[in-house]
């Protein structure tokens, strides 16, 4: 039996999730449906629905439950998993009022439609004022919350538990040398794969169609899930049996949308593996963005761009796509495999990929740290960048302004990116150690056998094991860069 | 200046409205997107948001503040209409618990898939134990909510304000000689125009283009609304600046989705003529179903059927799709006005078209007041569809199953759709007697002058003006079958 207190925490994070799942739907429906003239009436949704969630959440009486079961602890190791939770985002949550959280939705809410305007036209000015009242915000947010060594740990932490701006720097520190290397060799081995090599026509309904069937060899199930169009490919675990991916699409290049739609389908493989019985607390919930993102990275990259891949799939796509005729697998493979230093996160290569994030890292301490004002992030985000890939950005649309994440409010989570990228590579390295029978089933399109081992070690244990533990059962080493540096080299060497 | 309570009704009803505007976006999810594993989930969604806004508008301080506004009224007359309104709802409300309205909802949301999956089968015994359910909520409703002559009354009222049975039953009585007599003349007046005369292939992609252009011909505005596909066509005002039609395609017959379109976009246009400074409250809503209707017909039919209307649209369909090739204005024409009795009333000719009204209204008032169990409705609808059309329908998919309304509760909706065509003929031909000009600016596809009549005289109007005040002071008659009829003989005779 557990404490009634217990089921009193449950039944009001049940309620939570209620409205969580509501504010996803108009959340995703801002990204893929909205109409312009939606979008003010929206922005007080979202406030709205932010605010009573809080307020649900940081009632005394939540206190005095997580109390009580701190007192008298149950048996049960999910109990002991939801207790600690609800105690840390508690802590978090109550040092934030409720207009607070109303007011970072409103801003937010406003602000991710400016941002698309101000992308599309590459106009930095369109964008500014939005984002200095959303670095204005995530600062104060950082000082609420509190931090030990400085304010960045506070936003970072609300993304990856436990992780700190020391540690993540002192990683990224390292890390860089080496990808800085393994990029240039990785560029010079794809200089003879030109950037045109599949140049066609890819109509639009033949890469839905081929999106789908490998989404759904991969296991990724239609009937509690679907595919739609978005600007910035997302993945939103909206509710029970419901998982939405969105891509986006050009009509000139089908890897561009089906590598959108194999990352986001990783994320949906794991939405879908949650346990459904403990939806509504940490237990039916992902653990944490980079361990969200080792699953996205691992079908994308690991399998999605295996030289295996496209000796399965070469022959579907070649009836799918007339464009492909006189292709092989191997130039798939070579293009899925192609590296060259380029301005668009999204659209980089595994061996340039990191190198994108280190600079948004970089810059986003300097933003949250205040030795970096909006007015000066054009300048500040072209000198970096040119420093770190040797081009120079001319427009700020390929620059500071194409990620969606600032105008959401999201100073923090960049990082989560490269931990994942990490852990995707211990974790597939350990799967294909533990099961050596998954490179012989990958490459026959079998894809089964990968699924259940990731199911197993990590889906199934929604928020229970923490990502740390997570990382160290699964793989039996704790958490860093050698598989991935490892993987880099045999790939891209 | 308002009276406090006025104000704080105000503040109440703006809360709610972020909770409706939710919930129709759930709604219009759950017909457009919603995967089949999510069903579950989401009746519990609409359940909880149901109850919430129930609990909202009943809670005993709203009574209270309805009486102080009563005991000293303000001056304006919108708030005078907001208080009858909110009287005459909050009477109604309080007779049902928040536990009878999250049942209403959790047994709707269930029984709308398990619908659309028996009319896809055919299969009648899958849909009639959720039929149960919903004919037994809807007569215990009747109870609760009370009547003077018939447990109908109560339902009929919860969709036009002020209509009793009596009086939609005297009205039809009157009405379907008139009709069978109209039916017939018309039907052979049509038999020299095949039903394939349009007979070809028309993509989809084009169809959503031509239907497009219309509905933004007609007025309606894309920056605060949009188009997508459903089993049944409908049009959602989601919110300020958020207006979503649907309909569905035949690639064999553009009409199809085409007419579905004119007639949720006369739906679109009153919902974006709205008066959007009272959203939430009555003033600013659409004031009945009838009304509502009669906005829609009144654009499909009057317009959209009238032969002016391929004179202007024909050039352009023509561009649109290859298979009108060697058709002409007038093969269009004689096809929108083509009338033949057939089995679904959606897409029966304006001539049929009450008749299937008439049908359901017996039907449904036999249900409801308990002459007629679920079990027995196939063959008393089979046997009833033969009297009424002279056709004996084969499967319950062109029979009872073919309409939404009841697996989502709706019984009593019905009769709005009769009364809204009435509502349409004499609101149409004041506009053309006020506006003589208005029939040349239709035939040269200016549709501004029709729009800005309905804007003044229904639209700007939200719930203030009751539907007999409103159709008198436009038209300067009540409401009669009068301008209808003569409409319908003039056309089809």
């Amino acid at each position: 039996m557990s404490h009634p207190s217990y089921e009193k925490l449950v039944e009001r994070c049940r309620e939570i999730a209620l409205y969580q799942s509501t504010a996803s739907l108009l959340g995703w429906d801002q990204e893929t449906c909205l109409p312009k003239a939606g979008q003010a009436y929206r922005a007080e949704q979202c406030a709205f629905f932010g605010g009573k969630m809080h307020r649900l959440f940081t009632a005394p009486e939540v206190g005095g439950w997580i109390a009580d079961c701190e007192a008298s602890p149950g048996e049960a190791a999910v109990e002991a998993a939801n207790v600690r939770d609800w105690r840390w985002s508690y802590e978090r949550a109550t040092r934030l009022s409720a207009e607070f959280v109303e007011e970072t939705e409103r801003v937010r809410a406003i602000a991710m439609p400016a941002w698309g305007e101000a992308r599309e036209r590459s106009e930095f000015s369109l964008f500014r004022p939005h984002l200095e009242k959303i670095v204005g915000i995530e600062r104060q947010r950082a000082e609420l919350l509190g931090y030990v060594d400085e304010p960045y740990d506070a936003l970072l932490e609300s993304y990856e538990r436990g992780a700190t701006t020391a540690a993540v720097g002192e990683l990224f520190a390292q890390l860089k040398p080496q990808l800085v290397e393994i990029g240039a060799a990785a560029a010079a081995r794809s200089a003879d794969v030109p950037a045109d090599l599949l140049a066609g026509d890819y109509p639009i309904a033949d890469q839905q169609v081929f999106n789908r069937q490998v989404a759904a060899a991969f296991g990724f199930d239609f009937e509690a899930g679907r595919i739609d169009t978005a600007a910035h490919p997302f993945c939103s675990g909206l509710a029970p049996g419901d998982t939405r991916l969105t891509t986006r699409y050009d009509e000139g290049d089908f890897c561009s949308s089906l590598y959108g739609v194999l990352h986001e389908a990783g994320h949906g493989l794991y939405e879908q593996g949650l346990p459904a019985a403990h939806y509504g607390t940490p237990a039916g919930a992902a653990v944490s963005l980079g361990i969200h993102e080792s699953q996205s990275r691992l079908w994308e990259n690991h399998v999605g761009r295996g030289a295996a891949f496209w000796e399965h799939w070469f022959p579907r796509a070649e009836r799918q796509f007339e464009a492909l005729q006189g292709r092989s697998a191997k130039d798939l493979a070579a293009f899925a495999g192609r590296s060259a230093p380029s301005f668009i996160r999204v659209e980089a290569d595994e061996a340039s990929y990191d190198l994108h994030i280190i600079l948004r890292f970089e810059v986003e301490r300097a933003l949250v740290g205040g030795a970096l004002e909006v007015a000066d992030l054009p300048d500040y985000w072209n000198a970096k960048f040119e420093e770190f890939f040797g081009l120079r950005v001319g427009r700020d649309a390929d620059g500071c302004l194409q990620d969606i994440h600032w105008s959401m409010g999201a100073l923090g989570y960049f990082p989560t990116y490269t931990l994942g990228n990490l852990a995707a590579a211990q974790l597939f390295s350990a799967a294909c150690e533990q099961r050596p029978e998954i490179p012989d089933e990958l490459a026959a399109g079998h894809y089964a056998g990968l699924l259940e081992w990731l199911r197993e070690k990590v889906h199934r244990h929604g928020g229970q094991l923490l990502p740390p533990q997570l990382i160290e059962a699964a793989t039996g080493q704790p958490l860093s860069a050698d598989a991935h540096l490892a993987h880099l080299r045999r790939r891209y060497l």
